[in-house]
């Protein structure tokens, strides 16, 4: 039977896949890296999508691919109804409120920024803090410093755009790293395979 | 008074840019292409903002910008809050349903991809159409050819992108062209400036 997986575009991706490799999954079209989203290795009985990071747990979730990697921003962000079944260790970082060096909170309304709506949503709810969240989808960093945010929330891995823009963490909040994912269907139906590549997964790692 | 201008990162922006340069508005800052998001000019009293396309509207309807260039389809999308003043004539294409050459529609709810969430919905929701839509951000195209959608809504410019995917135009939607966009309050306050620089650009077109 073929195992579906799905793997987000970049660094994240081929780490997954050198991993996946190692444990008797290469795809010989995949590592030929033409225009092509789709690989197939008939030799090893799997299917590779190759998409945008936040669309992993989409086609995980709508049972496309059995199983997908994915960061922990990516999935709390997209609120899919998927298996969180391992932590692969890597793509570590972390979820933080940043804001203008030597800025203080007020009771007034916040103003945050940020690409990640429904996991900011979440959080201040859970607080109790009134803010309006403003939906970016790129240089959030720059929203504090033209004035369109108080606040912003975002991934840091370094802390180095942080710093360049003159900002500072104001909270660190959940971290991050690369999880494999599973239909929860297909985690059924397929059940000895998903659970054969995610034990030699973990026994890679 | 200062104009303050957010253009979209790319080929928009730049065609944008040098037509706001034959009115007046160079920027030396700009056109040195740094890492910079924000260019002041002192000399003509301009200030850009180099932002995602999609961000465009936001950065205007928050009144960071008084006016931006912004596509049709940024602009349904967004559903942002502002006054559409001026078409550009350029950026032109067009909102499509596409599917599979030779598909047929049923009457059975229909499954569309799309990044453009919001307006799709709202055009189902005119025609009075029942669908699923399913939010991808990236290779729309895919979706039909590995069954997470029956079809899709995309912009479409040449068609070369379908055609590649194996994928023909169902229905031509709405034409799709740059759009210069106006805050609402600062229309009123900075109305002078604003009105300058939109009938320079309209003379200039």
């Amino acid at each position: 039977m073929y195992i579906n997986i799905a793997l987000p575009k970049g660094r994240l991706g081929k780490k997954s896949y050198e991993l996946l490799k190692k444990i008797g999954y290469s795809c010989k079209e995949l590592e030929e890296e033409n225009r092509k989203l789709v690989f197939t290795s008939e030799e090893n009985k799997v299917r590779y999508f190759w998409v945008k990071p936040s669309d992993v747990p989409v086609y995980v979730e709508k049972g496309i691919a059995d199983i997908g990697v994915a960061g922990v921003d990516v999935l709390l962000e997209s609120e899919a109804d998927v298996y969180d079944m391992l932590d692969l260790g890597f793509g570590k970082c972390y979820f933080a409120i940043a804001a203008p060096k030597g800025w203080k909170s007020t009771n007034r309304t916040l103003k945050i920024a940020t690409k990640y709506i429904n996991y900011s949503r979440k959080h201040f709810e859970k607080i109790e803090r009134k803010v309006e969240l403003i939906k970016l989808n790129g240089s959030v960093e720059l929203a504090p410093i033209v004035g369109l945010s108080d606040a912003i929330v975002d991934i840091v891995e370094t802390g180095a755009t942080l710093k360049e823009n003159n900002l500072e963490i104001v909270e660190k909040l959940e971290d991050i790293s690369a999880r494999v994912i599973v239909n929860k269907v297909n985690y059924k139906f397929k059940n000895e395979t998903i659970e054969k590549v995610l034990g030699d997964m973990k026994g890679e790692l």
